[in-house]
């Protein structure tokens, strides 16, 4: 499993007038770190919604270190730092491409949510193949 | 039928660089205007769900005269330019209430969509209710 | 001092395939409920401004308790949970109005970047008046 | 000249309870492309604001013709229809990659906003270099 690190340019929109990006864009982009790493991990998340079931998120942190501003790329760095069958907690780190400089970190919390029962699930029994993934993913960074 | 005018303050998120509001909002602020008429009218639009239908855009058109910043408030005056059982046409007009310039116009084009039968529907046909409320404004708009 | 709750309903666009309102809208709504409390102060963030500073946001957090959909009404109950001439932290409680579900709570940390210098600044030094009315109001909760 | 067509994947978190992408992301879209194809030009828009102009937007139309979900991919081409000194056009046509279906039309119109005057301005004088790229393309476009 080799996974692509996830490239990200800030869109002129997602600017405020302070200049920079706007701190709640930052959310959002973990979230689309999220999709990127289950694609690289060849379980995308639209497949996820189709067996019927959501990540819902319980938490989120951030913790803003240096502004990102339009003509920036940044790469967001995902890692699984809590795994278990009715929760998972994933981190992020956001580096500057061009200065190297880490510009953010932060952590999502979650749970499996069943679109058939309308609760929380646990995805080692609703998708297995794909907790075994995420399992490698906790795997791999430990070593 | 007495409605209420919609007024807004722009947020800061959603300004842009460039120190004013970002153009895509104003799209947003239609939206909020027709739920805000909708509200007025006695029908609000989280009603038309439960029943089972949505408006679906067909288009949109904005026209931008003047900037609106952080710190502003502007009123968005709504009203139907068309309406059929099949479709409907809406006009904007959004002026900034403390100078009452004319900062855009836009209209937006709409069919409504059965969650039912996953097609365009009749509104006459699926709520008469709303149909009729819709074609008093319209009349008493021609007065 | 009196200052009236912060309401919102959600906005139909803020809402995703889910059904419920994106979890990272809660970060936006917690700036539009501190931009809503400094009005109520009688010093509006514009003005802040005006005279050349942002409260730059250093971290947040967000505990989703309950999730909110479109139709909707919540209240966002704001108080200051640390205050120094330097630093300030945020708290943040959203309660369903209808249910009067605890949906949220939240907290950001914010620094005063000036304008001028392009530097962090003293609040205390740079707007006395703004950090005397954020004392009293930690004081008011106090009691 | 050879420009790499645009291409985007939807966010999860722009899919509304619809289960769709909101329209108004598709204006958000249009900016983007309008980002991308100045890059493969070789004129970034980060570095036209650098010499201190903005490409105002002065209107938008769109044109939903087909639904886009998550999990879609589609592509933005992206055409200039008028080009003068004072003025600029341009057209996009949003197809979906994976079935070939066009779902989107739309246009944006233009003005060349300079940050040092805070007027209007010409680009063929502000920069004569990207007048002459965007002159290049409409061109292109004509054989």
């Amino acid at each position: 499993m080799e996974i692509k690190p996830f490239y990200r340019k800030p869109n002129f929109y997602e600017t405020d007038q302070m200049g920079v990006v706007h701190h709640s864009n930052y959310i959002r982009w973990f979230e689309e770190a999220r999709v990127h790493y289950m694609e690289e991990m060849g379980f995308g998340y639209a497949k996820v919604n189709e067996i019927g079931l959501d990540f819902a998120v319980l938490a989120v942190t951030c913790e803003y270190l240096a502004m990102v501003r339009f003509g920036d790329c940044v790469s967001i760095e995902m890692s699984i730092t809590q795994l278990s069958p009715s929760r998972m907690t994933i981190g992020y780190r956001l580096h500057n491409t061009q200065s190297g400089v880490l510009c953010c970190v932060g952590e999502s919390r979650h749970c499996y949510f069943s679109h058939h029962t309308n609760r929380p699930t646990s995805l080692a029994k609703a998708i297995p193949e794909l907790y075994q993934l995420f399992g490698s993913l906790l795997q791999k960074q430990a070593n």
